[in-house]
């Protein structure tokens, strides 16, 4: 059975919404440092406030890239990675061009995310890049394919949804991605997760990173086994 | 009262659901063409194809940016619009940072708008600048705040509402920026506008562009008076 603080530390606390103000994002910070969750992740303008806030702690600060529609170009998702990145981000989660994959631009989307990543690389070293599919706008066959694509594009997570789309995280696409991606890749399960109960059922599927906004009252649902 | 073809001038044809194919642009630009709206507004990965689709044609190739949350920071911005222009785009549709305004850093969204302007006046001259201010998320002052700093900042119009907010444009929103922005400077309302109704009645509250989606609907629905 998961403890509370092996719970905390599968969780990137989201605070997404874009009319949250500068004090909502210091609080989310301050919920992340006492909690022990993995990262905290905003949208780049608030990317500052963040990195203060977690400085020397373990959790990480976590910026989105083109969120959330994913369809800003090459050049300007690069772009924006590299300002989150020497403004304090430590991991990236970028919204893969769905509509390029859609229209059958397979080389697009790979091209999209490798230089994402090459560029995150060579200016940090090790930062996490995380890949949002957004599945509910694609078929089981282009959600098969986005997977191989940000494996081969060198990323490190599949990562479910915005949660800005129709809708967010099933537990069947969490089933599909574990599967494709195999045992060694990251899962990440986001958007609409807000009990104790889809976290953990999430888990179960083959998620090993959770996104959420109700992060404190997930955490404090658990029941010891 | 106004013709088709005078009221067609005024619509900014939309097609910024993030789910779109390629295809689905290019029929949005025939249509543009057959009605003759003022301008097709896309996704920056979308730019290309309607400036190759429009060109030599009085229909405008438009760009959003920073969209549809505007929290990119102000060098993204900047960046994403110039990546635009370059790729045939002939208007900016740019998301004001309302984070940043309903924090207080009123110099943080002036700067903001007025680097973009700039980079877009420097580049191409004569470019159209529009602010998205996203009124579902803001108090009657920050509306007229939003307004004068748009202004300040050298940008053409200030637009209602980005279509994915909570809610879209209103007459009484419409009316009043029209007050605080005075009689020569653009007003564009957008967001839920689907019905010619709702489209003359926003031209008689003090719009001078309106944004759609079901445009060729809303032109063939006109009345002879």
């Amino acid at each position: 059975m998961i403890s509370k603080e092996q719970l905390a530390k599968l969780i990137d606390h989201s605070l997404l919404n874009p009319s949250v103000t500068d004090d909502d994002v210091k609080k989310a910070c301050q919920e992340a440092l006492q909690y022990g969750f993995a990262a905290v992740v905003v949208n780049p303008s608030h990317v500052p406030i963040v990195a203060r806030e977690l400085k020397g702690s373990p959790v990480k600060a976590c910026s989105v890239v083109s969120f959330p529609f994913g369809l800003s170009t090459t050049a300007a998702k690069v772009h924006e990675a590299r300002i989150a990145l020497e403004e304090g981000a430590e991991e990236i989660d970028m919204v893969m061009n769905f509509s390029a994959l859609k229209s059958g631009h397979s080389d697009l989307v790979l091209n999209d995310i490798k230089e994402v990543v090459q560029e995150a690389r060579r200016v940090y070293g090790k930062v996490i890049v995380k890949v949002i599919l957004e599945n509910c706008y694609l078929t089981e066959n282009e959600k098969r394919r986005a997977c191989q694509l940000t494996m081969r594009a060198g990323a490190d997570y599949v990562k479910t949804s915005t949660g800005f789309g129709k809708s967010g995280a099933t537990i069947e696409d969490v089933r599909l991605m574990r599967k494709v991606v195999g045992p060694k890749f990251g899962v990440k399960a986001a958007g609409g997760i807000r009990t104790v109960e889809q976290a953990l059922q999430m888990i179960d599927g083959g998620a090993n990173r959770i996104g959420a906004s109700a992060s404190a009252s997930i955490v404090e649902s658990l029941k010891p086994s």
